[in-house]
């Protein structure tokens, strides 16, 4: 079908650079060229790894014939200006969430990629993920009546894995609004496939030691009097995971560890802090073999007026009058999630298949982001009428 | 401690009166003396089963010297007159959530009773549950730090058990946000125990055979940046008793059966369907043995900055840095839930502690019921400003 592969350039090597790394390599579309990052460990791992050209600074990636697409993965104050240099290089982005830090950013990545005639793909966010693509499918066949409502909830450890300092302070894209939030916001979004008309939300900044916002609860409400509820904890405590199985975010096993994160963290201070990111997370730290089970969010209800359906471990259960059913995500020979990102990038270069999560689809996102963290701050609802939006940055 | 138990005459012998009957028979310090009910037949079963006398009006029960107490159980319709008739004839009055339809007919009642000095105590509500008064005292004692968030999930077969005409109605009272969402409400009340300051809302009706609110997603902002979601479905798909171990609402062993309510209600129309509704839940169809695990009213999680707690089927589980730590919920003598409604007007007329859920409570959970309903109406956050309050009705 595919008379060619992608050839692709990741920038930034580590949590998200690592993962995808390990995802490049499960799909058939799709093939690792080269990969850029100022920190020198980790292009020595990676050069030695892969046995491919890892450079210090972005440019010098530009430049490299070998690169047809660039996996833009590194923190997000680089996500703007990044995608602006490679739409003037030519060259195919993607780009990890928050696409960028603020509304007038995304439109000028948009209007570059535009210009210069290469795709613009926004991820990996949980909504690329098969089981939330199925229940996508399952409402949008009308099987089961109206959709009305999507409940989530995830409890995790976010706030204390290692950190970099900027992912603690919100003013430069820290806490859960920019790095956790995204991800509910396009499950919901995924599945409710129809604009977010207002947002009422509350968050919590629970840590003087960690002060940036570790917990948020949300409404979105859609058109059609859709409404999606979101609970999001990073502090450690609860684990949404025990109501999943034991399963990890990723599908890999999880053990049960309450706190561990946490104290954990107590024996890292400072600088030890920073190096325990990297060792612990980027390249390196991904298995090539793809996950037992599937990736997932926390918990996911989905309330159809004839049926709910949750999302299971490794299938989709739809509650309904007749009783219980399973229904099977569709296997795919690639990382789930991650590879569909690549599969998103790849079906449309080489089969024109139309992108979903473009440009316009992560701007979105970060304006209900931001209208969330506005509508807390001033503990009130907003409407979220286009082009008002900008008032949101 | 006590010289003396207060004689109790119960009004209505549907379910509500039938659980209260099986509760009184635990509690040391209230007796059954009475009850009244115009249905016949649920006299007969009362006096057979009781040895006690059933009357078939409220004025011949206010009459009756034996009675101190009356606990209101009518549908919710009767419920105001029915209090304003029971403070003139003195009796102290435990009236059933909702305490009434509107908030004019709630301080009447309040005035009411204040005039002839008896107690009115609102409930039962799954706020006076054991584990919810443990989650209440463990937050309070400030051990977890501050207060975050509330967060709930409950899916049941609500709309499908056998209903009364009136309860698919919702201008008479009809649908969950009279009949389930206080619990939910109280329950954020209870544990947060400072006042609700917005409410954000939306609501869906999504069977024409039963046209009243079956499904509803709120946030709650009380002081202090508490706030409490909740998230609530009747439509019998979903059962959230499947995270709790099968443990029923009350405290019982739950089959798993999905869907099993609305398949059942296929069989019976009309005239049947009311007739089910007193056979099935009425008078004669509660145990007097304790349930072998608490009450609950689905999946609740409490955030403070220090811990989550999670309630349990047997023990409220704090999840804290250290680890998971099992709090066992205090044993009482009495069923729990509507035996400690009992306990509370107990301890106020023979001890003199003071009401928790007096009038201005019940009150003040309606007033929050009807913002919810309004906010979905209007699409729209509301402010819960004290005496604006009016314009809800
Ligand atoms: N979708 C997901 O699930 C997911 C998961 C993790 C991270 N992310 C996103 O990926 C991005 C990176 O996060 P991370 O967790 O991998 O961080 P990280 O700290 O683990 O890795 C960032 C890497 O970028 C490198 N870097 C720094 N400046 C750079 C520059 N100017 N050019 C190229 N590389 C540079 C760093 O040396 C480091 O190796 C963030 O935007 C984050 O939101 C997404
Ligand atoms: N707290 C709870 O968990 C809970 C549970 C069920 C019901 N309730 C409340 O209890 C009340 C009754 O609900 P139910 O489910 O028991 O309804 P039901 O239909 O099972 O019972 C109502 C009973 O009241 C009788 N009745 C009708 N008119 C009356 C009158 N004027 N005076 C006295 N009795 C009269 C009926 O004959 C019937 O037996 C409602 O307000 C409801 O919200 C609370």
């Amino acid at each position: 079908m595919r008379n060619s592969t992608v050839g692709l350039g990741v920038v930034g090597l580590g949590m998200a650079g690592g993962a995808m790394v390990a995802a490049v390599g499960t799909h058939p579309g799709v093939r690792l060229v080269a990969a850029a990052d100022p920190n020198q460990a980790l292009r020595a791992r990676f050069e030695a790894g892969e046995g491919l050209p890892a450079y210090a600074d972005l440019d010098t990636l530009l430049a490299d014939p070998a690169v047809d697409a660039v996996y833009l993965a590194s923190p997000h104050q680089f996500h703007h200006q990044q995608a602006l240099a490679a739409a003037r290089a030519g060259k195919h982005i993607v780009v990890e969430k928050p696409m960028a830090l603020a509304l007038d950013e995304c439109d000028q990545m948009i209007e570059a990629a535009d210009r210069a005639g290469v795709a613009l793909v926004v991820g990996h966010t949980h909504g690329f993920d098969p089981a939330v693509m199925l229940i996508r499918e399952l409402v949008a066949s009308g099987a089961y009546g109206t959709l009305s409502m999507i409940a989530q909830w995830n409890y995790t450890n976010f706030l204390y894995r290692p950190r970099r300092p900027e992912e603690l302070d919100t003013a430069r894209g820290g806490g859960i609004l920019y790095n956790q939030i995204p991800h509910q916001v396009e499950i919901a979004r995924t599945i409710a496939a129809r604009p977010v008309r207002s947002v009422r939300a509350t968050t919590a900044v629970l840590d003087p030691q960690r002060p940036t916002e570790g917990s948020c609860t949300a409404i979105l409400e859609f058109e059609d009097n859709v409404s999606a509820s979101m609970v999001y904890s990073g502090y450690d405590h609860y684990d949404t995971d025990e109501l999943h199985g034991w399963i990890a975010e990723g599908g890999g096993p999880k053990n049960p560890s309450h706190g561990s994160a946490r104290r954990a963290l107590r024996q890292q201070e400072g600088e030890a802090e920073r190096q325990a990111r990297t060792e612990n997370f980027g390249y390196g730290n991904w298995s090539a073999e793809l996950p037992p089970h599937q990736p997932h969010f926390g918990e996911l209800i989905v309330s159809c007026a004839k049926a709910d359906i949750r999302c299971g471990a490794d299938d989709v259960v739809v509650y309904t009058e007749a009783g219980v059913e399973r229904v099977p995500i569709p296997a795919r020979p690639w990382r789930p999630g991650r590879g569909d990102v690549l599969e998103e990038l790849a079906g449309y270069l080489t089969d024109s298949r139309p992108l979903v999560h473009d440009g316009h689809f992560g701007r979105e996102t970060l304006r209900v982001c931001l209208a969330i963290k506005q509508s807390a701050a001033e503990h009130r609802g907003l409407e979220l009428i286009e082009r008002e939006a900008d008032s949101y940055v």
